[in-house]
């Protein structure tokens, strides 16, 4: 009895001391990633110049391919063992003249309220349009109107995002079917155009875009849309009430365009023990047009290349092969995501891990994890290295748009899960510039990413 | 046996279920308090008003005067069992004429840099001072120098915040004995005056301003003091580097009065069972004349207010007494802080929690709690009633400046802690304005204070 016992206390105890050796070696990393990121990190002068030199970037654009030129040679500065454009063909589509739009009272009488086009919107006539107007508070109330009440007029989509939702991508999921989709179905009813409140949860002036599908409405029947911000909204629905009368012009001379060559922009750390798992991480290189994208995706795009640049200062070299992935078009149309996963597939390149940073460069709070519960679970394993940097937030959920299409078996999907309360005070908006990001916060999400590749590349995925 | 085994199955069953109904309880109230303050909350149109309408309100000013009226006045619409004023005398020190300040690199060659008269400094003469400059990294170095290198200069205090902590707190306490002391110990060796790089982690423009002491210096021996941007510590730092003989020119005709009659502000719901156990929230109603203290404290004060309101709202009655103490002069003196203490002991009243909200109107991440460990505890077992809210940080350590007199045996202190990560940009400066600060954030931290005062009010103090 005691002959086995021994050695297995033995194995046990000595287990202990080389997991316990582990997790000192592993809080010294991550030491060493979050100072370096805060004190000399990359990220926020990468991000200056994105959204200050280049700006608003969106596919198609000149901007779009000045920010894929960009990040190419900022790569090539790491000295990475590979980097490379990945073409891939996207949309384009312009806003043209800045659009307007007033609200007439009678004729004459008008008051100008602000708008701007949705992403993939057909522009109005020359001239515009001008209808009567209808609100509702969504797609519900849209049906049930029906055409006699929908023909011929403006519908004006006004379900607020729900303050009382602590995660506000999760009132922003509640509300932006209103976007994606009022005008597919405005237009079965017979309606000449659509504005919809801009999915925002500050009452100001900012109009807020972003992307819309026609569904497979024939090109005849499309009808323009635009969004109208809050502050807008809000006066366009009190004048409704004193006089349903009243009439909406709309004016937009936006315009879709054949597609266009791009590329998604790749740098590569290739692994020293397994050369073929691969673990990406990334962001999306294009954003809207209005702001400077500073936020949505420029920090993640700063905060991916970051990763594999504190790699390097720290001296860490991974034993799987580490890209970053600067995704083209994630805005309207997804086409660099669907692009680099149809790659790797027919490469038979064997992906084991993706992150992806899509919510702002805001204080880290954890992370959201699409994957199996035995790798859940050795996340969870990790949280308390994760405590001292102020991260707690460990959840079972979706991940990013850009690395979904790689989801399969085995694969784990993560998200960086910065604080949200004012993501979409900027969101798609004009003010979605350089000053609104703070540049520790940016650093902190940084580090965190980097801190979750290094434990995913040293232990693998179950 | 089984006799006396199944009562004690049952009451367990019964405990437990018991135990469960009041989680279940809880959490209901939780919902309903974070709800109100998110979609019917009061805190954000009370800052607007005591940020834009009042202003900066530094202790003995017209505008900290107008600040208590406006504090008695508002509570008094809150229907609450008790509001007065509690009579306490302030000090008052005037900024008089905007200060200003050069680097004369040779006789007419001059560069201006920001820099702002620290709280209690004494002026220069008329027409200012002129003198050569000496960096140091902090007191050490100054004391290393002595009179020989310090005499009749102008010292620089340059050592930075570490931005490699975390808490940002920790790096502020890690530097801001330069500021307090700073002009006291360079007297003691000969100088003329005293330049303290601002407490702030951003490289910027803003002087950010402070309390500093003289110890126990003769009015004769006091020199004048202020804080320069970060932006100009650099700058002067380099120019030093290149030229030490460039002189520096301050000139600042701040000012010490007497002390004035001012007061806290103080409303109060008695208790339904135990009206002679006390339960305070607040924060501090004067700030810094540079800004309009929407961070500090304008933010505290109205979640604090918002806490008493937000009870009524939901139609909660406290069995103890709760009372919000909008508390005067905790920028430049304690005397609020000092006044209410004395009083409560003086009457014995029984205070048994303090909550203070003094670190920012951002999103809300825990508390940190001067307790037992007992106390502690009973904290811990509410971590999962907060997990919805994303507050996951509770530790044990400082709480508030305000409430620290009420420190004696039995008595729960605590402070909210927010994110830390922005504070210092604000901290003191002339951009500490209300368009900094976010509602949804400030509403998040104002529910997060009610459910803890709830619990505590609820369960009581072990």
């Amino acid at each position: 009895m005691v002959r086995t016992i021994i050695p297995i206390i033995f194995a046990i105890l000595s287990l202990n001391s080389f997991a316990q050796n582990e997790v000192k070696e592993d809080a010294v990393t991550l030491k060493k990633i979050y100072d370096t990121s805060l004190l000399d990190g990359k990220s926020y002068a990468w991000l200056d110049y994105l959204s200050n030199q280049i700006g608003g970037r969106l596919s198609g654009s000149v901007n779009a391919q000045l920010a894929v030129e960009w990040g190419e040679r900022e790569l090539k500065k790491l000295d990475l063992d590979k980097v490379w454009l990945q073409p891939v063909m996207v949309p384009k589509w312009t806003r043209g003249v800045t659009e307007f739009a007033y609200i007439e009272t009678e004729p004459g009488i008008t008051t100008n309220v602000p708008i701007c086009a949705l992403g993939g919107s057909v522009p109005t006539p020359i001239g515009g349009i001008k209808a009567p107007i209808v609100e509702v508070k969504g797609l519900e109330e849209l049906k049930k109107l029906g055409t006699t009440q929908i023909e011929g007029k403006i519908v004006f989509f006004n379900r607020p995002m729900q303050a009382d939702l602590i995660e506000t991508f999760r009132a922003y999921g509640g509300c932006v079917d209103q976007r994606y989709s009022g005008a597919a179905e405005a237009a079965k009813f017979g309606a000449v155009g659509v504005i919809v409140r801009s999915m925002n949860l500050r009452l100001d002036d900012f109009p807020h875009t972003g992307a819309m599908s026609y569904g497979d409405l024939k090109d005849i029947d499309k009808i323009p849309a635009a969004a109208i911000s809050t502050n807008g909204a809000d006066l366009l629905s009190s004048m409704l009430t004193l006089n349903p009368n009243i009439k909406f012009h709309i004016n937009m001379n936006c315009r879709t365009w054949k597609d266009v060559q791009s590329y998604n922009v790749i740098g590569e750390i290739t692994g020293s023990e397994f050369p073929n798992e691969y673990m990406i991480v990334g962001g999306h290189l294009d954003s809207w047009d209005l702001g400077d994208g500073s936020h949505d995706d420029g920090a993640g795009i700063v905060q991916s290349m970051e990763v594999l640049r504190l790699f390097k200062e720290i001296g860490y070299q991974p034993k799987r092969s580490i890209r970053v992935v600067l995704f083209m078009n994630e805005e309207n149309g997804l086409r660099g995501g669907k692009k680099y996963a149809k790659v790797a597939k027919d490469k038979g390149e064997n992906h084991v891990f993706a992150l992806e940073s899509d919510a702002g460069g805001f204080t880290p709070r954890g992370f959201s994890f699409d994957c199996d519960d035995a790798n859940f679970t050795q996340v969870q394993s990790w949280k308390p290295l994760f405590e001292p940097y102020l991260i707690h937030s460990f959840t079972q959920g979706g991940s990013g748009a850009d690395i979904g299409p790689l989801k399969k078996e085995g694969i784990v999907l993560a998200g960086l899960r910065p604080d949200s309360q004012r993501y979409f005070d900027y969101h798609h908006a004009k003010n979605d510039t350089f000053d609104a990001v703070n540049k520790r916060e940016l650093e902190l999400g940084a580090a965190t990413m980097t801190s979750l590749m290094y434990l995913f590349d040293k232990y693998g995925i179950k």
